[in-house]
């Protein structure tokens, strides 16, 4: 049974548990204010090229994104999303339990874009409504898209423009930024938003995210907003040992995302080559897949993944590969279809 | 320079990250629906002689604060807590960021009685306040006491009859059940109140609380809350096999405490032989001394720890031990103060 | 210059400004709690024919709407509403502001039906979502239509059979009970519903609607909810002179709207006479009219209302009467266009 | 039977209803954008001698105190108000439900100072708490007590220094005002804080108080805020009308509280002379008396008034008078008693 469910399906790269087993006598201060999590966070700030951000660990990417999206918001202000975005149906109305509104925008694709946003902005130019003071975007996309440096400046431009944030969900920022679609790296990253996090979880961490916030508006009083979300862990310096770990060693971050993207190119094109439809070109580590009933039985006997939208005679499903995922699992399965 | 600043600051029992290491080539399922979640739940269950109760993993004391006291609550109920309660002056406006009041009341020690409730419980029937629905206890207290259990069972009684839920915060659970003072067992928790969690981060574990849910109004929907506070990390699995390992041994839960609180002990002991007046009765792993400014300073050179209250002349300091407290530090310290 | 803007426009019946002026000398109790009100209550209990129902006033269809919603809802809870609906872009986020998310469904019409709620609820079974625990609706909708009583009954029974609350928002309920295309009476309502309000506003009141409770799961503390969402007037006793007048006499409250009611039918038939498209059907006070730019600019001299979307080439505007508006207002604007 | 319960027990001043009367046929646009609140918020502009300040019609005092209070509001900000505070007990956890802490002082009177708000603020230095960002005063106070300008002026200081904003409960302002014990007048107000409200309700008006926005700030999206919390009535212009016929009199605002206030100052004294003991020095409209069992039974089979608090032997009592109160009304319970 081959396992493409998800890119969050295993511990953590060794080397991790083998820098927390190194510690393991040590007695650290809490709450990340130990050396660890302030090397961390200087190693990170070396590889996104600024000396001049914020960062802060934060334990998941929901938490992630409520502290980044709740940060310097008024209670008239709301969020920009798309219908696909995850705060939208993949959150339990985490957002909203803040007391912020998500403003919902239509998008052919997964992405949004400025013309969406200069279409939509209008709509709030009275009292009856919130004040948009964030754009949601994530990278990849909800559909595996990745955004070009482009289109997240032309977004980035029209919040400016408009008194706005960006925010960046990147819980699957590395998939992003190994991608071939993608024209930039995380020396731009800074450059191009207000905040933005760099996933953990989904790049080979037991768990957690960092937190890069850009703009100095959003860093005024950021810790007590993350404990008050409950994101605050008591033992940051387990966090500050793990992100040390990956970033002393130049590109680890992004070796086991480069190893999902090859898989998933393979994957994806022997799925082509096999006759079946893609749902979406091919992007990043997250292939969709448009089956029919038989197909998709069949399927099910040689794999895990998961059914993302049935639909009579279609089903859309979503193979996702990891850093773990091997070319054997890849060449199995396609010869299994 | 001896440590006794806080219980959290070692990464956690070696068996733990062993446990992980040996999992390592596992592909699980997310969010905790692994069979390491099902089997560490089991076990749990079982070390507390109640097979009904729900087990959830979140990953810190506030959060399972948060979701523990949102749990089954409508926008005009309240919670009831000490004015020295950890959720009114060290969560930074947690419970009330989720739009429930805390309302205070007052203890001349760390400790709510059925005493205290009975009078406060009349300033309630009128349409110009909250409803208090739920009653938070901590156990230990944030002063280092451990309650009773018929101090417990009076509260617990109080609260049935008045259409409220008793939540426990046992971030320091384990520090209280292996306390001389303390007259019941893991058995018995469930039997004392409507909710509580097993403290993980404060006995020995790199983070997390086990949340049990006793009471079935409670229970209905949790997940859905859980997720919508961040409280549900991807990787649930990771919580599972920490969970499973620690519950699969008998004892285990607790023997990092019974270690810590034999430390104290000693180090209480020895500081009321020398002179020094202790703020509180020792009952727990947390000592607090009144100091002088002088002894204050000279400590200050000797070992990291916490001031509590600085007054004029006199300060409480607090001194913590864990389970990786040895005999020498304790005799050490002695020594040298 | 014709005034069809709005239902709002005018102060009130003259009845009620005398009713207070007697009453100018009175001291009354505060909070609601006076003869008046109470009084009040009994005659809309009366009216209603359902002795069962609790009724509190409120000052406006928002704080109704903030009111309504939120009572005996957990935080995980949800509402359905549609994306035409007046909570989703009309009230600035107020239902978010309380925590509760509305999670939209669309809708061909400006009505939800049950065949749409049960195409809706099945995406809720999943961790990742809220729980769906009220649907909204309005009456007369968003768009001027007016439900019929069985599709009512299918939106109600589909809420008992799924353990949710039917909420009306009756801001336009007399609007809707003078139409000829409704097929029940005041008296049917509480047989419809959970809750609901009568609206005041737009029905000839200066301000104030009375929010019925049906269901006794919603009434239980719902004085606290009221209180702490700012909707108690200290002065409750002025609602209740009010709403005293206008339901000791048979009928008074539906006379104004069946006025409003047949000057909308004669100015729809007129303005299909002159040869425009009416948008929608006409079924209530409010006529939605597609006008080219021409004519829109050439109406716009004629009189004052509000064009709802500016298409190219085609504008929607809305015709709004009310109790004030004349047989010759309604000639008159005829004539002109 | 004298009635001394409150100041809030008539409908209004005569006037205000003869105003609503003869503008009974006028159609006005809604939601204050009418010309009577134009003209009336430059009436009270005028009044106060400041042209700058916005000026928003809200229905009570509870929505004025949520308004104000969030109002530039991040999710981690506080407020300081004395445990005496209206916030605190009276409004059902109205301000903690917007999501908002209300961190609490002790007083020894009912009035916060700079020397208690130096001292607070040293708590909030640390990652564990919230940031509090304005302070809540209410003046006259609970207690009926009137500040001074210095002391106001003190606290202003201290929350310009300290980048926080003063918000002034003005319920009752019109009570201080007219008080022996006022060193300033209504020209004064907008120097002396950054938001505050002129009540109504308490001072002759049927619903209704005048929130003033002196600090720009705060003044951004106010109305999207007021919208939000239901607190904007759809027939602004009857708020328009009524604060338009008060303000274009001189002096007709605090007219009915100078009334107030002698007929007050009349009953403490006879009360004093009576051999009573007054609880607090006379200062405004509130008189609060210390009296045995037997003189409570004895007093309330005279008159309707408040008891505060029933303590052994002792109670306390609360005699309001308002711009009706007579001085027959006066004369007559003091033989009684």
């Amino acid at each position: 049974m081959y396992f493409f469910v998800n890119d969050y399906n295993s511990i953590c790269y060794p080397e991790i548990l083998n820098a927390l087993k190194e510690k393991i006598d040590e007695a650290n201060i809490g709450y990340g204010f130990d050396d660890h999590c302030e090397n961390a966070r200087d190693l990170i700030r070396k590889a996104l090229g600024d000396s001049s951000v914020d960062i802060h660990f934060i334990p998941g990417g929901t938490s992630a994104n409520i502290v980044g999206l709740s940060l310097d918001m008024r209670q008239q202000d709301s969020i920009l999303a798309l219908e696909t975005g995850h705060i939208k149906g993949h959150e339990a109305g985490s957002i909203e339990a803040t007391g912020l509104k998500v403003e919902l925008c239509h998008s052919d694709s997964g992405k949004i874009s400025r013309h969406i946003l200069e279409k939509e902005i209008g709509k709030f130019d009275t009292e009856f409504s919130t004040r948009p003071k964030k754009v949601y975007i994530s990278n990849t996309t909800e559909l595996g898209e990745v955004y070009t440096k482009a289109e997240i400046m032309d977004i980035y431009d029209f919040c400016k423009a408009n008194d706005m944030y960006l925010f960046i969900d990147g819980a699957r920022i590395a998939a992003a930024l190994v991608s071939e679609k993608c024209d930039y790296s995380l020396k731009d990253l800074t450059s191009m938003c207000d905040i933005f996090y760099l996933g953990g979880t989904k790049a080979g961490f037991p768990f957690g995210e960092a937190l890069v916030i850009v703009n100095d508006k959003l860093k005024k009083d950021a810790l007590k907003l993350i404990k008050q979300k409950g994101a605050m862990l008591a033992k940051g310096f387990i966090s500050g040992i793990m992100w040390e770990r990956v970033f002393c060693e130049d590109d680890f971050y992004l070796r086991g995302s480069r190893k999902a993207y090859a898989m998933a190119r393979n994957l994806a094109k022997g799925i082509e080559a096999k006759g079946y439809e893609l749902t979406y070109p091919f992007e990043s580590n997250q292939i969709f897949v448009n089956l029919s009933d038989e197909d998709l039985e069949r399927w099910q006997k040689i794999a895990q993944f998961e059914v993302m939208e049935k639909l009579e005679g279609t089903n859309i499903v979503r193979l996702v590969t990891t850093f773990r995922t091997s070319e054997s699992d890849v060449r199995g399965f396609l010869e299994e279809i």
